[in-house]
């Protein structure tokens, strides 16, 4: 049976991003049940509305799905390793910060003790949740996933990427790696403007447009990575090294840091020495993944 | 008095770049002469009806404006010297990669041989010239910019930044810095990614969102380097220190190249040593800036 908006749900775990998701469930009209270690921690929520559980085990019994959102998964094992705590038949959906071998540990040792478990990772700030720009990233078994995504909506916009438990950290810190990787590019650019007298306003526009654009090629990308064949049909390789070098001196030039540039071109580099100057930028695909994986 | 359709222009240099342009005005109807060191290069646009000249200056003569597009500076300095040569009064329109240096450099010299003269950046590949897809970048006085707008109209969608010479290489360089970093950390997602069985298709759509996202937070983010004032009204760059290390980390384990991730924590680890760790991520310019200069 699927979840409705009567499904009593419990939270544990209740820092800025705990305090967030018990307070969305309330607003969404669920029964609450929160738990912290430290209860003051629960006292606006309480005041909305929420039950504060005098034990894990109880804040368990208390919720058809209990949502963990602690600092790391090692206190979310103490915590759950309580005596009085029975997880047979629960469902737990995990969303504390974590790499994909402890969310797969966890699903492991969650299934040994009888509960059924998601991992899930949050790409949004406290403030967001509740709204759809806070993504919510979920993996572990459909069923679960699809019997408790009416509760899980109230989070935010929850996606579903797949059984394998450890998807949703992946996703996660790949997500992140795309953040940092735009907000760099934005300020070496911004940093090279700024020698010519071009504040950061000005220069903003035409970086967003350059990222959103590049973006559109990426699943035309895919295409060559995964056939394993990358055509120049744009550029090769080669001459995408040469203009590296442009960046690199620009950069000089001007009193600019160049090592973001540097790792570009030290990237490129080694894929044209291994052979793939000929080929398309996808190529690079080779030097980010295992080695002697291909 | 502004260019027509009528207006004659010349194309010096027959790469693959300057023959797409040549063919692009002789599409749009200009009268077009070219010159070649190699004049076999013009064979195809002479059969579609361009005029190859026997000299640089006889080919300079003939046009209202002269689009330059040779393999460096220094060639276009040693083409322009031969002695038929008079530049008073032309109308240079350099798309020569180089550095801002060298644009400016090129800009004094064309204005003591009494030359006008743009400097331009052209981010498109050679089949894309003359469609909208082709951006063309051009920095100089703006009358000279507006007078051929309607001839440089022909090559692609053309913008001008402004009356510095040096504007076109800059902004170029810069928007190539943002393709290759969404294009790496879009790699390093795609190899974790890989771990877990996930094809690049699968995955695509995910980055390119995640890219596109993040580029609307720039103009936002750009108030506050304009402002140079950092309040962490999202999150503090130490929150995101302690995500870039789950991302190395991440890597690490599956075997990824974490050379990215590394330096994206470098980077704000330095920032984070110098008192920042509470401010918001643009505070990081000053990482990416001329030392001292803030």
């Amino acid at each position: 049976m699927n979840d409705s908006p009567d499904t009593p749900v419990t939270v544990i775990g209740l820092g800025r991003m705990g305090q967030a998701l018990a307070g969305a469930f309330l607003k969404a009209g669920h029964p609450t049940t929160v738990w912290n270690r430290t209860t003051s921690k629960a006292d606006k929520l309480v005041a909305e509305g929420a039950r504060l559980a005098p034990t894990v085990g109880d804040a368990l019994r208390a919720g058809s799905l209990t949502v963990i959102c602690v600092t790391d998964y090692r206190a979310m094992h103490e915590l759950l390793a309580a005596s009085d705590i029975e997880l047979d038949g629960t469902m737990l959906i995990n969303l504390t910060s974590g790499d994909s071998a402890q969310a797969r540990e966890a699903a492991r040792w969650a299934e040994q003790h009888g509960a059924h478990y998601l991992d899930g990772a949050i790409m949004a700030i406290p403030p967001a949740i509740g709204t759809a720009e806070a993504v919510i990233l979920h993996s572990g078994p459909r069923p679960d996933f699809e019997a408790h995504r009416p509760t899980l909506d109230a989070l935010g916009t929850v996606t579903y990427l797949g059984a394998d438990h450890g998807l949703a950290s992946l996703y996660d810190v790949a997500g992140l790696a795309m953040m940092w990787s735009v907000l760099n590019a934005w300020l070496q650019g911004t940093a090279l403007l700024r020698t010519a007298g071009v504040d950061a306003a000005t220069y903003a526009p035409f970086a967003q447009q350059i990222a959103a654009g590049v973006a559109e090629w990426l699943p035309g990308y895919a295409e060559q990575i995964d056939a394993g064949s990358f055509p120049a049909e744009v550029s090769a390789l080669e001459t995408d090294a040469r203009a590296m070098t442009h960046l690199i001196e620009q950069s000089e030039a001007v009193g600019v840091n160049a090592e973001l540039p540097r790792l570009i071109k030290t990237m490129a580099d080694r894929s044209i020495a291994a052979g793939h100057g000929g080929e398309q930028y996808p190529v690079l695909i080779e030097e980010f993944g295992i080695p002697g994986d291909h």
